[in-house]
């Protein structure tokens, strides 16, 4: 089932992107002026296949779960604020649900592992099992319960896409999820837990030594297979990672625009390319996290976070806020005006039009207008 | 006068400012996980003396000009371009139009010197003269003229909060203007124009020397005086920086927050900010253009903007965007639920308490919740 959705995974409509970057040029700025948001706007459309996208519906899926490892001590909340916190996202009152409303975004919470019985009816369960177990001593789960955790998040990404959800963001809720998420990119980059390992803030100078320790132990003991995605994520992961990596999956497999949160959100992001790398023309970077390890997911993906804000919530927080920036990309080239619209003289617009072919569009026209 | 705006500046509500921090403290989420966002709401309380502001209210002041260096041959486009896109801007169809639309922003376009008689009652008209002199070849402007551009500035700041706005941008339109910003910044930060000048993009690898060379001409003939702003403005400027120079000094005279777009407008900042150091306090950078200056004057003024999109296409093109991350941060301050509200545990409540002072605040509680 997940080899079918990899399978079928397809690359951009690349005439529907050259058709929308020949717009952008033709549009009464200097070519290339405006940057990302000319960027996100032709990728949009190579995505859609359509050159004008309404992004007016969309959603943050949350995956919530418990990770086995917080019995190490590596995180100075207690595993239940995991549940609290789940929750507290459908009351509405948390960081991410207060952005979503601000930029008229919908929040779907998924139980993938909450350690606890979850009486919630806008919590939706999907629960694998009640928290992985603890990484530093065993695997945090089977294969399989990897490959259903993976599930969960594709089929979660594919209903909402069939529920008319334009745009969707990949946030999380877990306590210890920063070390599941450390250890995981560790092993899919290549990495060394001393080098990315967060100090957090809660944690001591000692705590922080025992967090790296936890991971390198975790690595040492688990011996994930470098090039199995799967693998790193059942040895090393979490249910809540493994999930977000599946809704990368679904939303590429139904061909629409995904967004990356912060650290956590970023690992999953690079499972999921690790697993098809076509995952990766579908995604939007949001924020630059100020998680030390987001910069190494970051420059092992690919990609370029729009904002920096020096955020650190998780949650999804960061997906919100992306919209905006993809609405005003989406409204670029759908409501500016063309050359021939803005009256702009037939001298000036051959100099103009001189320069409005792919190969000039990075030097553009920087001062033909300013 | 300008004098008695310079002289009445404030600074910030210190109380105003602390009290917003211990409630941003009290927030369900680890202490100053929400990084800038954080910064923003804490600011804009010390700003505006209130907790809560509402931003829904905004503006983006478009100081149009030409610029009589232009017949050097430092840009791509002729003058007749400034009043072409200063009406096109009042017709919605430039890039600060469709954005300020997009995020429910105002836009007041003024005639600071467009050189062609303009006969549109959607522009203001407080044109001092048509187009400045060749900085070249002799100043810009007089002094008395330098300082009316600066008071139009001012003067259309004041008046904008008058009339309810509660958050502005500065923006601009002006063929060669980018040509006058480095010279001012140059001269301001003592930098070499070959340090600062952009390639530009219409402009060839001939041209952009020329535009270097122009601009050491400027500075050689004119020996603007680095102390000065407003002699600098007068002599290698031009009338629309120093009228977005005023508007900042409006704004915070005014008490409300004042964004920042790109290159032209972060050069206006500073020569504010010479003037009274007390204006940056109410000045909010949105984005980095990608104007290799920027970072220079952003260095200077000691901002950071929020977001990296590669932008340059100035108008106040950035502000709009700007805005809705800061009603995200207003948001947040005004929606988010308390530890109490949230249900967390009274023994974790204590963690997180015992960090919630402003000492601790950049240490923060990174993984208390994640």
């Amino acid at each position: 089932m997940l080899e079918k959705f990899l399978a079928d995974m397809k690359s951009l409509d690349d005439n529907e992107k050259q058709a929308a970057c020949a717009k952008l040029d033709n549009l009464v700025k200097p070519i290339g002026s405006l940057g990302e948001l000319e960027n996100i706007a032709a990728r949009i459309a190579g995505i859609s296949g359509k050159t004008h996208y309404d992004t007016s519906k969309r959603c943050v899926l949350i995956f919530a779960a418990d990770n086995g490892v917080t019995e190490e001590g590596i995180s100075s909340a207690p595993q239940e604020v995991t549940r609290i916190q789940a929750e507290n996202i459908t009351k509405g009152i948390t960081g991410v649900a207060v952005l979503a409303k601000q930029f008229q975004s919908d929040v779907i919470v998924v139980d993938v592992g909450i350690n606890a019985d979850v009486e919630n009816s806008a919590i939706v369960n999907k629960k694998i099992r009640k928290s992985t177990w603890n990484i530093a001593k065993q695997p945090a789960m089977t294969r399989d319960e990897a490959v259903r955790a993976v599930l969960v998040g594709t089929d979660t990404a594919v209903r909402a896409v069939n529920d008319g959800y334009k745009i969707i963001g990949v946030g999380e809720m877990g306590i210890g999820n920063t070390t599941t998420s450390t250890a995981t990119l560790c092993a899919l980059a290549n990495l060394l837990p001393e080098q990315v390992t967060g100090k957090g803030a809660g944690l001591s100078e000692e705590n922080y030594h025992n967090k790296i320790h936890v991971i390198q132990a975790a690595l040492e003991y688990n011996k994930p297979n470098p090039t199995d995605p799967i693998d790193i994520l059942a040895k090393v992961g979490g249910f809540d990672i493994a999930a977000m990596a599946g809704a990368y999956i679904g939303a590429a497999y139904m061909k629409v625009p995904v967004v990356i949160d912060g650290f956590i959100s970023i690992v999953a992001a690079l499972c999921a390319a690790k697993l098809n790398p076509l995952a990766r023309e579908y995604m939007f970077a949001s924020h630059a996290s100020s998680e030390p390890g987001y910069k190494y997911a970051a420059g092992s993906l690919g990609v370029s976070p729009c904002l920096h804000l020096s955020m650190r919530l998780g949650e999804g927080s960061g997906c919100p806020l992306m919209f905006a920036i993809m609405d005003a990309a989406c409204a670029v080239i759908r409501d500016m005006g063309t050359f021939e619209q803005g009256h702009i003289s037939e001298e000036y617009l051959e100099n103009v039009r001189g320069t409005a072919t792919a190969d000039n569009k990075e030097k553009g026209l920087l001062n033909a207008i300013h």
